[in-house]
């Protein structure tokens, strides 16, 4: 695997199922009488948020303290950051007080990607969410959760996602939950079929690796899983919707419509969910919705990627010739 | 005990007394080279605050720490829960993520209440103040202060506050603290007497088990304890009172006033103190006064409550049907 | 070694000799397989900020883990201490709850001065950043860095900054780093010049034990370490500067003032740097200047302060009367 884990596009099969087959095993220190592994002791987690997301914060924050690392939160409201500091200096900053992995969240689209690029830090650096780019933890915690509900909980490389097909619904232009989904679960073997209405289908999506309907109830019962993306009332508007009701008319799932998709298939959703607008409080409070155990998941799929990036690994020195302890002579 | 920790109305006379006691021994800790226990290693306290209340969050942080539990600071400000997220979202989603105990602040009375008993989480809920209900783990940090400073330090069934006289003077309409120490307290075995000008007397007092007075001078002389609510300035308006002078005048504590007090008997205050309203600097900085003892003890009483929720015992799995760990196959 | 760390000004040189020492031995712990000593395990360490400041912070954070102890955050906003809760008040609640030490950053002057001498906390204080008063862990984290550059990183009561020449630039009036670092670098032997505009040096610095120019090119080329400072944007303007093009022409160091300094010599910068302003981009990044040195060597002086005030130390009972765990009977 690689230093860094910025887009799930980055990822190998292998890479994807060695990631879904660690976070199986570290699901278990869950059921151990002390829920906590020693293996990151010592090492520094950083949690670089330039966008308020406490459940994506404190779903990392749980997974490194699981595996015992020490959690430094850093948001950068109220920072010197706000002050105009730039990408560089807080990036140099961290990697100077010896984070060894830099969990990111930022508004714009490829900082990730920059501050792992730039040989600012010596460290590893998790995507968690930029800008309408990608969220990849959140594609692995929905890889996993399908796999466990429509393969089984058995590991091995022989355990993707082949032929399952999944279908993803709503404001597919603004989501990087369903930009990361599509790259790594057609990586996993499955097929992908997005649903939004015309206005929020991205550009390029020709060059997409999935199909692309706007017809919900056409694809339903061909699905074994049912992504909902969360709405953004705001979006609705710009999206031209003349109500709210209209789009959960057309794009919503409701009681009706679930009872169309085949016997074993599942309702996933990001959360947080908006009842009544792309889901029900019905089919959200159903045995077929896995949004609780996706959140669950999500604490296990960010402790294999921080076990993956951060054990054993020996940091390289950062490539800007600043060294981690010191320059002197 | 019951796994939760809502109400002082719910706790029998042997909880209490069994926190009391187990606080007690707790409080050895501190004075031990390392003053840390390994009980809870393991465990994740999440501090769910709906309200700011800067202390009574880093009192239950450095209790949990004590006991070597990890803690999750959730503000939710700023979080999807101001975007609109119901509080049962946030409950699945803390349960999801593995909290074994959720410490709940909220500007809603019952709302930590609705969360025990919604079957939405398998760990323990601790009331740590929701509207103007209670504020449990502040009744009991009282009473352990009135029976060490009464009663003396020694545990047992025996050591409750039979007999001792307490006064509680101030805003009781719109105070938690009251409502908690006056259920607590009378379970104790204290005869409790509340003073509060008459437009800050709740309603339903007839049926609470305690006395009510307008005459602070009439009941200082034989009182044990007389314990000052924090005035909060803005209701001072609301209660048609004139001037904050007046206000101190009628029902404040001053170095007269303490003087008619029993020998014995002690000044308490919840914090932070108003100097000059409710009380004078000469009462809040006298020996007499236990405001600084109650922080510390707070400390003692919230290390004995997560330690007797959480302790030894085998988290119970939540009844709304999701398993912490999988839901697999 | 004195119970606080309030000002570089009081600090011996043997004591300052012994905390770069110190940090010295302690940065090798961030060479180890786990970057962690057991030191104070036990102990509490409470950042008290009421300015915001991520870097300070987060420094004497990573600093307080890397020794094991636990760390308990407490931002003044939000707080009660915005609701006019005095300091007296906060400190003595950070006592009760069994702060060893508090860690306070204060936008009056004097502030820590008066925790410390107060009698309120029986734990160590450790200023970190008052007003235009002081700002003593940057200081030695300066002096830190200077002695490896300028020295060599062998430690030793011998090993100061004898007759090395600093000069420092910029809003000399505002700045506790300017302050500290005249007290501290002249304590260790060095010979420090400020440069500044008429407008922005101290109306007392007379008194101050070095010298002072209003032309930077007169004293580049015979200075061993240039220190710029940050100039504060709002501040320029009240110091009769047209624009901010003609401080960085009179003030500002460029590739072409720095080629005039001495081969040997280094360039510092506290952080977050104004690129453009008071240092050039070129100058920043290159390999002279230190700032991102400093940032690390930030985290080791914090562990030695912390170590030296903390470890092994038998805490003071405070001098109010309270105890730290009990007052019974």
């Amino acid at each position: 695997m690689k230093r860094h884990l910025i887009s799930a596009a980055d990822l190998t099969r292998d890479d994807a199922v060695l990631i879904l087959d660690t976070a199986e095993e570290l699901a278990r220190v869950a059921d151990r009488p002390i829920k906590k592994l020693p293996t990151l002791r010592g090492r520094t987690v950083v949690n670089l948020f330039f966008e308020d997301s406490t459940r994506t914060r404190i779903s990392f924050e749980a997974a490194a303290k699981r595996l015992s690392a020490d959690v430094i939160n850093f948001s950068a409201k109220g920072s010197s950051v706000s002050k105009g500091e730039s990408l560089k200096d807080t990036a140099l900053t961290l990697e100077a007080m010896g984070a060894d992995a830099v969990v990111i969240r930022h508004h714009d689209s490829g900082a990730p990607h920059r501050l792992a690029t730039s040989g600012w830090i010596g460290g590893s650096v998790v995507n968690a969410g930029d800008g309408t780019h990608e969220h990849p933890t959140q594609a692995l915690l929905d890889a996993f959760t399908m796999r466990r509900r429509l393969v089984g909980a058995d590991t091995g490389l022989g355990r993707d996602l082949s032929g399952r097909r999944i279908t993803i619904v709503g404001d597919v232009l603004h989501s990087r939950v369903a930009r990361s989904n599509v790259h790594l679960l057609t990586t996993l073997g499955a097929e992908v079929t997005l649903v939004a209405p015309p206005t929020l289908v991205p550009v390029g999506v020709g060059a997409w690796p999935c199909e692309v309907s706007y017809d919900l109830d056409a694809v339903l019962g061909k699905s074994d899983a049912v992504m909902m993306l969360r709405v953004q009332r705001e979006r609705m508007n710009a999206a031209f919707f003349p109500t709210e009701r209209e789009y959960a008319r057309r794009y919503g799932l409701d009681g009706d419509r679930m009872a169309t998709m085949p016997e074993h298939a599942i309702v996933m959703h990001p959360g947080p969910m908006n009842r009544g607008m792309e889901i029900t409080a019905e089919v959200a409070d159903s045995a077929r919705c896995t949004a609780v155990e996706q959140v669950a998941n999500g604490v296990s799929i960010r402790m294999a990627v921080l076990y993956l990036l951060l054990s054993g690994a020996v940091p390289e020195e950062p490539a800007a010739g600043q060294t981690r302890t010191e320059e002197s002579k």
